[in-house]
């Protein structure tokens, strides 16, 4: 058996297809967002400014967050030292789960070390609870709950990407008696588009089923208090078990689900992904804490989102740039190739300073690969024209179509 | 269908075997470790030495690791802000994984968000990219790795717990042509054995075996430089793949894999668990470059925690209590019952204000439940005193058995 050659055949593979990922080596400028330093291919740290960043509000950076980690670390120290059950079980996880159980309006919250853990370790984990479940999955759910779906060996129904009628047909040819689950998200985070919550759950009132609902790219960013999507549209009361990250809007790492009290002590108890990891540091639960209680009072860091994200697919627009329709503050430009996406990228960094990382399989699908911007709420205008302009003249160069 | 029954039983089932799990509500108390408040069952918090830790050395309250964590926050924030591959690949990734690779003699290293998701991302990867891959599992592998086997869905052996001839009578008896990993622990962490590493990689070179080696409960804690019981004896070489945890000795949060530059690189490309996950936060990651770094030129931690265990294990046999046979740093208590296990966590928590967590299934088998003390350097002579006269005083009232 030749190791040595599967290994290097299976790397030789990504190249071919021009799909290699090359990491970016950065360091953020804290105070300084959307400015960072890049460490790639020079000498020395250069100066950019990053465009495809989560932290969509720069809350991994606000002084509160900052504040409540530093703190933290000097009462308590750097790690949890064990798992929940076995001395990793903090007061500062207790004050998150409370805080997280509220904000979506639930009984209880559970934390995990990550939102892909939480997908996989709660969807895998209530199949199996669950006698003869099948789960109907969105299409375009994200590679998390996928593991989490075919980790529970139950049977899986794939509805086409938010198609009701699709739904309904699969949920009436399953069998009156069997448990039923409903997995989707609320923000598809690669389009930008938004679910139908609302009549999802109408469908699942009348054919009996449970509703997942992964709010990743939607907590801290919609609703009054940024519960999410589900806060926006009033609905939150009607999904059975609501998902979120403490990674993204939140600004810090981190996952978790919120539900009734019974659902919650159900995947404490039994899911192997929660129960068998050293919990997260109370240092970033400190962050997260200060950082869901911040957004549950302020709409300013949303709002100043939402109008950067609105101009910028404005700017993008009147540029002729293959802008793609985008409900959300996710701004995706269709490339349609990775070599041409992965040039872009390297031009834009090395050119002009500007960051942007191509999106190539397997997280979008093949002959969809496209740059994705997430402006934030201190990306200014003149950045905004200037990365128009540099896109522009790259597309020129690449000899790409742009509109009229 | 009665989701509400189904899920209040799955909760009754664990009452009526007596091992549901109650999580005591704690903060360290750094600078001052084993020290820590309660917050359990009373008004405000109490103070409580804790027994259960598995930041085994308290590198979680180190000066180093607690000023490399304050810088990170302020030079860069609070989260990563993204996935390694779009946006959250910072400089102290970069030097982190450059550091372990160094600490195991490997060509490369892989960072995960926990030890227990780079079990089940690699394994479940290697699997996968082998072809007809059989992998070899010692019965007593931890959760972690038993999740990646059985997701990657390749074909399993099991062999009985650090033997030998069951592994050669196994391995001869699978076809040679076939891709085959044996995969196994260093240190087992409720008996605290070990692994005979040479013999298992004998046997991987005459049957043409990779192998893979989890040492997270022994990085950082054995070895001239903390690279493990691998490098204790001079075997770091011969392993293929070496995986540990920065969440234990470490004392901060997250895990690693380190092997040779393509097998990283083929796991990073490959592993739906390491790709579609916001990568560690840069605060944990420099905290625990700096742990690294400090436990490669210091044994001072390594020897007076190793002297404490070997202490208490003297204690506990003069008192005439159950220890079991451990050959490592894990001094565990037998009481084979779950329920008499918590009763004994819970009065020696209550009255005597020490705090061990009580073993139960399933993190242990049945039949098996235990009390698990992890003595770290700072815990006293007279605390080991102390500990041992509160449970002869409990062994005593609850009528459990003393040696002679």
């Amino acid at each position: 058996m030749d190791y040595a050659r599967i290994f290097s055949d299976a790397i030789d593979r990504l190249h071919e297809e021009g799909r290699y990922r090359v990491f970016i080596d950065i360091l953020r400028n804290k105070g300084a967002y959307p400015n960072a330093r890049c460490f790639a291919g020079h000498n020395g740290p250069k100066p950019i400014t990053v465009w495809c960043s989560n932290d969509y509000l720069t809350m991994g950076q606000h002084p509160d967050v900052i504040a409540a980690m530093e703190e933290a670390l000097h009462d308590v120290g750097a790690g949890s030292g064990g798992t929940r059950n076995i001395g990793g079980n903090t007061h500062y996880h207790v004050d998150l789960e409370a805080e997280l159980a509220d904000l979506h309006g639930k009984q209880a919250a559970l934390l995990f070390t990550s939102g892909y853990v939480s997908n996989e370790a709660t969807l895998s984990t209530l199949a199996k609870v669950l006698p003869d479940c099948i789960i109907f999955s969105d299409e375009l759910n994200h590679a998390s709950m996928i593991a989490g779906i075919r980790n529970s060996g139950c049977e899986k129904r794939v509805w086409k990407h938010n198609d009701l009628e699709d739904l309904e047909r699969l949920l009436s040819a399953a069998p009156p008696e069997a448990a039923k689950l409903i997995a989707f998200e609320s923000v598809y985070s690669m389009d930008g588009d938004v679910a139908p919550i609302a009549e999802i759950c109408d469908l699942a009132d009348k054919y009996g089923a449970l509703t997942y609902l992964d709010e990743v790219h939607a907590v801290g960013m919609y609703g009054a208090r940024g519960g999410g999507i589900s806060e926006r549209d009033a609905v939150a009361d009607r999904v059975t078990i609501i998902e979120g990250t403490l990674g993204k809007a939140f600004g810090v790492m981190g996952g978790y689900i919120a539900a009734d009290r019974t659902i919650v002590d159900v995947i404490r108890s039994y899911a192997p992904g929660f129960i068998f990891t050293t919990s997260l540091s109370p240092v970033l639960v400190a962050g997260a804490l200060a950082s869901v209680r911040h957004l549950k009072r302020s709409s300013v860091e949303r709002e100043a989102q939402q109008r950067n994200a609105q101009r910028l697919k404005e700017v993008f627009a009147d540029a002729g740039l293959p802008v793609m329709n985008s409900a959300t503050h996710i701004v995706p430009l269709m490339v349609g190739d990775p070599v041409k996406a992965k040039r872009i990228s390297d031009v834009l960094l090395a050119e002009y300073g500007c960051y942007v990382q191509p999106i190539n399989y397997p997280t979008v699908p093949r002959g969809t690969e496209r740059l994705r911007f997430t402006p934030g709420p201190s990306h200014s205008e003149e950045m905004m024209r200037e990365l128009a302009d540099a896109l522009v003249e790259i597309w020129d160069r690449l000899e790409l179509r742009l509109a009229a």
